[in-house]
């Protein structure tokens, strides 16, 4: 099953996150060095369980957020560097935790860190990551910088232990679903776009401004990723179709389908989801349920109204590079699913 | 067994931590409402686990450093109280994740937070624990306690996975022990002392005292409690004699015991250790050849060594009765062996 997603009328070419990987090429690259340098350890696993999972080809959207986000107040410090490599720790340091506590096995198609090191090392390392991601914010010396992602730090674990305690429940509304993700994945987007500006020195309208568009493009983003789930294609994600609904995840296609069910159907899901019976047949079942009421085209669908709240708290900026290039990120997001 | 620790000569009464209760009783009060506000949240899983570890009668012992190690220098905010909390909050969560990484079922005589929540709940409240000890953290203002602290949250990590990748090896040095004690648990201590002078806005010569204090304090600590799991009584540790054998944890009454074995001697510890042959009867073969090689006796000779270096960091400050309180808990860490 897939969707396909009518393009805007008037474009002629699909989005691309290429302008913003151009606009931000070197000072990634000093990223780079930054994260090898600071995943560094003499206790060996460190950076063994570090690489494997820095190195395995994440887009590095959040730093490339920051970096742009700084670059396009006039930021000529390296105090971006800094930050945009944090945000990429807290990233890691969220991945490694979330394995562990999801069990899952395979993370864009290579071995989970806990499979190859175990539980212990992949929550040890984790915690050093997010050290040595205050470390460096510290040196920044950016209290302002460092509120922001403290706080995100709080609310993206807030956020998991939420999505803990709705877990299996088939009745989690989408209220309470947007809470999850808006703490779990949202909130880092946002800090990660916010930060920008905060080091440049920027006032208080530039930062509402990034941490808006942050934080819309990141519910955009992880919804996509939720249609994905149940219509994409294993070799492009990493994943294998259906995995959230092997792990009895309530995402948005499922709260959809459910609610917009017959008494039958929700039976069906609570069986599934609730009750943990996620044959291949039953997902195959859910992917007829998700077809039949729209639960794939209405999750892209919500997504597009986040991405346009993210426009428009851009709009006010003065036309540059990066502010295109922030832009297009937003329609690239959301045109994954094809 | 038991190990009778000769007091030092002209000493009549035993070594308390109560005079450093007295002095940091208000102010622990505040701290303690700070925990249970903190460790709030709206997911009402989050102060159900925090609440199991902190309620949990803990002596406190990190927190009070920090606000005795304020007041001495006479600060007057309340900074303190801010930076004893994050202290507070940077051990339970320590403790969170510890616990998980080593599958423990009890701690302080109570079932784990792992083996009621489960070790998900365990590791993301214990990341919700960290972030807002960051939140508070930034909230005093103090960049130098800020780059302390941050320090100390990397170094701990570092020094969990080290002792992962020593566990079970029966090749472990003193000094690798050390190294991986200093780390995990002095750290802390170190960090919990320095930031009073810190916030108090104190030179450097003081923040190095208090800094090398807390390390050393910290090792005393540490050695002291690993010389119990061998001598100590189950009541009143909160878990029983021998629990560091049966997790096959290599400590510095075994260290000592296996270097100074005979080649019999050292068979039986690499079965029992490196193969996991924990029986009860190996625990008293165990415990033996621990009192045979004075095990015992000579870690809590290392623990006295290193709490003699911490009253020497003292003591060039002038006389208080915190100083006298802070020198007071030296003697009480290393008297609790009786």
């Amino acid at each position: 099953m897939g969707v396909v997603i009518p393009l805007e009328e008037g474009k002629n070419k699909q989005a691309s996150v290429k302008p913003l990987v151009d606009l931000t090429r070197l000072d990634m690259d000093r990223v780079n060095q930054l994260i090898l340098s600071k995943a560094g350890s003499d206790v060996q696993m460190i950076p063994e369980v570090a690489n494997h999972l820095i190195s395995s080809g994440g887009k590095r959207l959040r730093p490339m957020l920051t970096l742009a986000a700084a670059q396009m107040f006039g930021y000529e410090g390296d105090g971006h560097i800094k930050l945009a490599t944090s945000v990429e720790f807290m990233h890691t340091a969220t991945l490694l935790h979330d394995d562990v506590v999801d069990e899952s096995d395979l993370r864009r198609g290579k071995s989970t860190a806990r499979m190859i090191w175990g539980n212990q090392a992949s929550v040890l390392v984790g915690d050093f990551l997010l050290g040595q991601a205050f470390k460096m914010m510290v040196e920044t010396g950016s209290m302002d910088a460092l509120d922001v992602l403290a706080s995100a730090a709080a609310v993206i674990a807030e956020g998991e232990v939420l999505q803990l305690s709705v877990a299996k429940n088939m009745e989690t509304t989408e209220d309470d679903y947007l809470s999850v993700i808006r703490a779990k994945t949202a909130a880092l987007f946002a800090a990660a776009a916010e930060v920008g500006p905060i080091i440049a020195g920027n006032d208080k309208s530039a930062r509402s401004a990034l941490r808006s568009y942050g934080m819309n493009l990141g519910l955009a983003f992880q919804l996509v990723d939720d249609a994905l789930d149940y219509g994409g294609k294993a070799a492009d994600l990493g994943k294998n179709v259906g995995d959230d609904f092997r792990e009895g995840k309530i995402t948005l296609p499922v709260i959809l389908s459910y609610r917009r069910g017959t008494p039958e159907d929700r039976a069906f899901w609570k069986t599934a989801i609730e009750d943990g019976q996620s044959s291949d047949e039953n997902l195959q079942q859910a992917l007829a349920l998700i077809g039949k009421y729209n639960g794939l085209a209405d999750t892209i669908a919500r997504a597009k109204h986040y991405g346009a709240i993210a426009r428009d708290a851009l709009s006010p900026l003065p036309a540059s590079a990066h502010k295109a290039a922030l832009m297009e990120v937003i329609d690239f997001c959301i045109e994954r699913v094809n």
